[in-house]
């Protein structure tokens, strides 16, 4: 049975960090909501009174009996059975870290646009975004990639200049497809701001050029399936945060 | 040897997460910025650029060779060695789904005082706090704390009316403690709105309650160990954000 993967159908928002692992990995999945009417099924395990364990919020995946929601516990989840995260118990432990601080710092880009309320518009907090997206510019964007590209640096199976980078140990893992995912996002949504972070952190720069390259995902990336950045996601380009 | 969690002296904070986990367990564990002389252990850890897999912030555990980060990671690590989540790996996974739904909602508190920026003092946004907070009472808080009371409530093994609820199955976990803690700050924080949103969810008042009254917790909370909430941690006492 393909793994079910339920998320809202018009933007890569969180969902896309499962995608990219499902895609990357060739495994058979649907994509409930774009491909099975809409949301009605999303929503009948989030507000069922039948539900025994439900979600608090998409996405979560649905692999026969198993729910699974949150991002990081999701790709915990697919981790070992996509071939994704290391067979030792000490890297799925780091490879969790890092994407639990890549969630993180998720929340802190998603806020930059939305740092009053998620309920109210763009356009009723734009004096507030400003504020919160300087400090994101100056402060968080620097802070975080500077932790990824110490990450890379220090992974001493990173030797070879030429091959592609991984965050933990010598293969691709999902937290390797989520920092391509954010850097790829952070590109869309302050252009500036993160040309000039990523000129101190050429590894995490290599990630995302070697993921970009991997075969299965250049196939999706190129495909009618990824959804394009667009201002109702997480990652929005609105060029007045940007600078 | 004893685990030793590395997180700030003065403050509950996330670190309070991981104290009362070890707490209850009556597990030895050293707290090492209040026992062994401040920062420089913890920092150590932060900023040498001889650490292999840094982690991002506290609070983080040492256990030996192992450096686990990230509070629900840490949990997540704990869990079963100290006999605070279920055998069966579906309540393990359920319980850490909780878990890092409760990370989220600990960022949405720690965000209604500091909606812009974590560097910038409190009073430096107290117009936007006062914006977002209304939003968190009126929106974020009820959401939450409906879904917690439903997790209860749909928990089977919550039968008996006189017995203390637990979030996964019939014994204490630790999601069960974060959430105590997760009540106990939003009763110091908005002591206005947290009662008006409790009436409706009694099964999380009842946790709280016999949390609460756990032996070993008891002992803790009535001593030194325990740290006072005050307006350095994540749940801050400011009058004009609740109502």
């Amino acid at each position: 049975m393909p793994y079910a993967l339920h998320y809202w159908p018009t933007i890569q928002g969180r969902g896309e960090f499962v995608r990219l692992a499902l895609e990357a990995a060739g495994a058979p999945y649907v994509d409930v909501a774009r491909e099975e009417g809409g949301m009605p099924k999303v929503k009948h395990y989030l507000a069922s009174p039948g539900i025994p364990r439900p979600p608090f919020a998409p996405p979560f995946l649905v692999d026969g009996r198993v729910v699974v929601a949150q991002t990081a516990a999701i790709l915990q989840y697919l981790g070992p059975r996509l071939g994704l995260v290391g067979k030792r118990e000490a890297d799925a432990l780091w490879t969790h870290q890092i994407q639990l601080t890549i969630a993180d710092f998720v929340v802190e880009v998603h806020d930059t646009h939305h740092p009053v309320a998620s309920n109210l518009y763009y356009e009723d907090q734009i004096a507030e975004a400003k504020r919160r997206a300087t400090d994101f510019r100056k402060e968080r964007l620097p802070k975080f990639m500077g932790w990824f590209e110490a990450v890379l640096q220090r992974n001493p199976r990173n030797g070879k200049p030429a091959s592609t980078p991984h965050l933990v140990g010598g293969r691709l893992s999902y937290a390797d497809l989520s920092l391509f995912q954010v850097v790829d996002g952070l590109r869309y949504a302050f252009p500036k701001a993160t040309a000039r972070v990523l000129k101190r952190a050429p590894m995490v720069v290599a990630l995302h050029a070697g993921v970009a390259a991997h075969r299965r995902l250049r196939g999706y990336l190129d495909s009618e399936r990824r959804i394009a950045f667009n201002e109702e996601g997480i990652f929005r380009r609105y060029p007045e945060l940007d600078g």
